[in-house]
Parts: C-alpha cells; structure tokens; sequence
C-alpha cells in the first residue's frame, strides 16, 4: 500500500477484496439537479444551485425506503458503486452499501448529495455551487461575495433533491464527520421525517476546541499573497497555502498509530535536515507530496467556506443544543472512533447524552482502529452488523 | 484568571498562594556564560557561544549536589525564584523548586541554563546564541548561516557551563517537554555523569507522527514572505508566520477540556463569523491576541531552528532508540500527562520500555489534568512527593 495514495484517500476506501464488490460491481452515475432561489440560514438568496447527486438501489411505490448518506470535508456523494468497470476505486463506503451489505441497496433506496461549497469544484465528478462558481449578476466567480452557508443549507439542499423525487420522509440518514453534522441537524430540524440518525465520528456542535483548530486548516490560505480576499480566479490561485491546508487535514485526521507505521523509514536521524533546516525529513516530503495530489480539484475558497460552515454548527441551530434538539424523534446511534484526536470522542458523547436526558432513544458505541478520525471510513466494517441492526429494526 | 495570560503562560505559574513563595521569596538572577569554538553534533563551529544560566541553593564543596533542571521551547532557565520582589509571576517550575520543596534548595545546588536557539532572544531575561546573533565573520546577524544544532548541542552547552563551575556530577537532571529530551539525552551520552533522570512529558526519540506535527509549526514561517529564506534581521520581520506559528504551538499544547474551560463564552452561534468568512470567532480572536503576546521577544529563525532540534532528537544518537540508551546508568523517572496531545504518553512509554528491555531501572506514571501538554507545567505539582522521594533515595 502506498502511503502517498493512503493519505490522499479521504475518498477512496480499499475494498478489492470485498466480495460483494467484486461479484455485484453496481455501476452509479453522477446526477445533477438545480434549484432557484435557494435562501440560506443567514437569509441570503443564491439565484441558483447546482448539486451533483448519486443513487443506489431502487425507490419504492410508497418511497419509504429511502436511506441519505451525507458527505465528510474531503468527500462527496459518491458514497458506494463505481461509474464504470474498470473504476479502480468505488465510493467511500462501499463496505456497507451495496447489495445484501449493512445498508442494503436490495432493500433501500440510497441517495447522497455533493454539498455547496464541495471542497473539489474542478473534480469532474463533483458538482457544486460555492465562490468558484459563476455569479450570474457580474459573469465573474462570486469569490467572498458567496453568502456563508451551513450545515443547515446543505440539509436544506438535499431537502430539495428529495422533494424533487416526491420523498417526504427518511427511513435513515447516515453520515460520517461533516456527514454526521448533517444528518444530525437532520433530525432536529426536520423531526417528523426522520426515522433513525446514525452520526459517525461526529459531534452535537463545535465547541471552543474544535472551532479553534479548523481556524488552523484556513490560516495557510488567508495567508498567502495569492489568497488576494478570495479575488484570484482570474490569477495565481493560493496553491502553497492550500497545499498547507490539506496536509494539515491529512494529518490532523490521522492517528499517531497510522502515521508510524505508514512512513516508519522515516527517522530523526535522516542526514539531510541535519544539514539545513530547509532540507525536509523524508515523512515531510511526502506528506507535502500527497497534499499536492489532494490540491488537484480543490479550490481554496471553497475549503475556507467548508470550515466556516463546521465552525457555525450547533445541531438545530438553537441557543444551546440541547434545545436544538428537543423535537428530535428518531431512534439516534452513534459511533464516534476511539483514537480520533479531531472529533473526539467526547464530542458524539455529549451530543449522546444531551438525547439521553431529553429521554430520546440513543445508542453509543466507539469503533477501534489505528487510524483516528478516518477510522470512520477505513474501518467502518466492524459496525457493519450493527448498524444493519439498527437499521433493519 | 485571563485566558490571554494563561493562554501565553508557558513560562508562568500560578503560584501565588504557594506559601513557601510567599514567605521566603527567592531572588534569583541570570548570569552569563561565553565559551568559544564551539563543536556541533552536526560537525560544525560556533565562534562564541553565549547563554544565561540560573542557580537556586547552594553548591556544596564536594560538588555533589547539583541538579540541572532543562527547559521546555518556550521557556528558559527562570525555574524558580523572582528577579525582584515585586515580580508578578516566579519561575515555572517554582511549585517544585525552593526550600523545603521537591526539589529542595536547602539541599541542593539547582542549576538552569537558556539554550542555544532559545525562541525570545528578546527577552531581556534570555541570553542565547541562534540565527539572530551577530556572526563575527560579517558584522551582520547569522540568519540561516547559523548551523543546524541538536538537543545534543544543548546538553553540550549546559556540559561546558558546569564544567566552568567545576561540576563533573549530577545528582539528577530534570526537564519537561523539550526539557526532557535534554535531560535523558544527558543519561545517554555522559552515563557516569548523571545519578538520576526525570522526564517529564517527554518523548525518547522523535517519531514520523510527531517530525510531521512540528513541521506545521514551521509552515507559517517559511512561507510567509517576509521570512525571505531566513534574511530579515535588516527589513520586517515574518511577524504574522510567527504568529500563526506561535498560536498554533498554544494550541498543541493544550487539551480540549482547558480551551472549552477558558473559552466557555465562545459559540458556534456567535453572529459575526455567520456574516463574512473574514470574521472570526472570539475564541479564535483571543488566541490570536495571545500569540501576539508571545512574539513579543521571540525570532521565527529561533522557532524554525527549536522545531528541527526537536525533529532531530533520539536520545543517545545512535541508529535506534535502544542502542542510544545502552549505556545508561541513571535511574529513570518519566512522568507524562495523560491527556497529552502532543507528546502522548505511548512516547514516555516507549522510552520507558526500552530501558526496562535494557535492564534498566525506570519508573513510568502519568500526571492527570485538564491541560493536556501543559499539565507537565501547571500540575507538575501532583508528583511533587514522587520527585521529592526519588531524588532523596
């Protein structure tokens, strides 16, 4: 396995081995759909949305199957399936979306939408709205002109996908990190149309922590030249500041335990950086490289309105959370992972206990691994009889 | 208690209802050392080496009393002890370090001296040699010219400043964070030297994890442009790199139970980050104050060269941990904070097991606290009895 392609794997999950994808290859295809008028939480109107949009399964007669997979940072709706056979690589999770999988595409019908301001506007299969979009009013990219939006737009803008589907109600939303955020704020914003809510290494609200450390992630755009207040769409983009930015995600979501044993050639030891303090040790140098290949698609804006939207969050969106989430009626199960030093563990904890003592229905259980935050992707697995479970009841 | 000066209080110590500090107020006064030709572990010479050194109690006439305390990055030899009698705040360790405390100046000779690349060669209180120090050789600072130096080099320095004193022997040494990597590089190379060592949050060798995790802290220096490949002694300053850098280092060091504590009143829900990308939220903004405090005396070449000593590090300097610590004779004491993000128990721990392996005497427990890093700081008192106990045995 080649630390360079681990590290940038936020959207690629290894499942060569994995029977099912193997035997089935459920081919998805990137869908997109536009809406007019989109009003945001801070009471701004985007003229038009565009979102791309992906599907598994099939909807039934009375479209009560339905299962929403929401989206992490560095993702996007292609949650399971590939587009063509020889996909090397098939959506993020499809360890435990497919047919006869924990999340059943023989039973349900799963759909995920690409958010706004999607981190990867020029990835060809991503299809998003944000500042690096068109501004019908000047012809130019809105740049910071774009309104802030939310976890609470981005609901809203699946809200809309669905309803365009005639889905009124969800059997499940599923998510992991961001994702979770999202699927949280679901069922406390739409309460009567979600029947189950499965937060995966997620969080209730961002606390003085959180908001401080993904300020961190922005600092290396907002701070080179090229950034220019967001206006270099039409000259050098803030590429080293970007480049920064997403080996800082890389890192800030790996696990001590990953990160030695991926790059273990690396030593303190290595001559070079002995020589100069500009020569790089050879962990550097190739952690540098794997965020060059995660710049590829992204654009800088577009990861600091990202930011924004997770600092903002507190589910419902109400004073505390726990008024946020009073009118919450589904069953909730979450799986926060041990080692994540990101979302920590705390985090899904209070968000778990707030239910709790609002007498909601709530599970908790911790999923273990070596990798932190991306445990809720790589190691997904080990929930899979669970949340089918949880799912299926 | 302001979270601006707890947040920049890498060198203070809230001690002012310790009643030995109260009733006995030991002044203290940093004094200067120079050697000249100075060999690097790197094979280099420095002309003239000069740091300030501290000392608490007395030296006894055989010389055999001494314990050297070694300081964390931030910090310096002001230990324990005020400059004067109004001074706000005593040394950092002054909970552990006076008469009738564990590390009894009634008993011994506690000796304490700024390194080389000390981070504030600004501070009136530092006395240090680095990149900011005029290079005899062109009249003009050394900037990147300065060689690369190694905790090794520290250890060298504090070696020939003893030596000065006619001190062949410690009773022990001691140091947190930084500190402790000198302190245990000391029981590696001068084995017949050193009685006694204590770690505390401290690691045995710099993994690939923790080389990459410094290296974010030297981002925002090299790339803001004003640091201009390490020239800037006669034009500005990288200023906002070092800031960026010095509150990122805050950030590090500290758990989320004491950001969420200090920075209780800062939400998601505040309204100003909600209106444009550029506002920030008030935990964000008074971090950023408090990195401003700390670069008061600091100089970014100073933090990049502190950065790559710390990368560098492997006690004992051989090709693996194990070889390096062979011939040490001191008993160990390591004494890590549970709740440490930046350098985790499991490093302590490694250390601690490969003297063990080695047939070693070494103890291992961890401090408790809300600090997270830091707690090797504020809660170095919980172990005052088990410092006290084993360096009277």
């Amino acid at each position: 396995m080649q630390p360079i392609i681990v590290a940038v794997a936020f959207v690629l999950l290894i499942t060569a081995c994995s029977p099912a994808a193997v035997q089935a290859l459920p081919m998805v295809e990137k869908q997109e759909f536009v809406t007019h008028n989109f009003t945001t939480f801070g009471g701004e109107v985007i003229p038009e949305v565009r979102v791309g949009w992906e599907a598994y399964g099939e909807l039934n007669d009375a479209k009560d199957n339905v299962i929403l997979v929401t989206h992490f940072f560095s993702g996007n709706s292609h949650a399971a399936g590939r587009y063509s056979e020889d996909d090397a690589q098939p959506g993020y999770w499809d360890a435990i979306i497919g047919p006869g999988k924990a999340i059943d595409t023989n039973i349900y019908y799963v759909i995920s939408v690409d958010t706004l301001v999607n981190q990867e506007p020029y990835n060809p299969n991503v299809i998003t709205t944000g500042p690096s979009t068109i501004n019908p009013e000047t012809g130019a990219p809105y740049g910071l002109d774009f309104p802030v939006v939310t976890i609470r737009d981005f609901v809203n803008v699946q809200k809309t996908v669905l309803e365009s589907l005639g889905i009124e109600r969800l059997h499940a939303v599923i998510g992991a990190s961001m994702g979770s955020l999202q699927a949280l704020d679901w069922a406390a914003a739409y309460p009567d149309q979600v029947d189950r809510m499965i937060s995966v290494i997620g969080m209730g609200a961002a606390d003085p922590w959180t908001i401080a450390t993904l300020q961190q992630w922005a600092n290396p755009i907002i701070h080179d030249p090229n950034w220019n207040q967001g206006n270099y769409y039409d000259g050098e983009p803030p590429l080293a500041g970007m480049q920064q930015t997403l080996g800082m995600i890389t890192l800030t979501a790996m696990h001590p335990l990953i990160i030695n044993q991926l790059y273990a050639d690396s030593s303190p030891r290595e001559a070079a950086p002995l020589q100069d303090i500009r020569n790089n040790f050879s962990v550097v140098e190739r952690l540098q490289d794997a965020a060059r290949v995660r710049a590829t698609y992204a654009d800088a804006n577009h990861i600091l309105y990202l930011v924004r939207a997770n600092q903002l969050f507190m589910a419902g969106y109400q004073d505390d959370l726990a008024t946020g989430l009073q009118d919450v009626q589904a069953r909730s199960l979450f799986i926060p992972a041990s080692n994540d030093l990101l979302l920590q563990p705390y985090l899904a904890k209070q968000a778990h206990n707030t239910l709790i003592e609002l007498g909601k229905d709530s599970q908790y259980v911790e999923l273990e691994g070596p990798w932190g935050h991306l445990d809720g992707v790589f190691e997904i697995s080990q929930k899979a009889d669970l949340i089918k479970e949880f799912l299926n009841n």
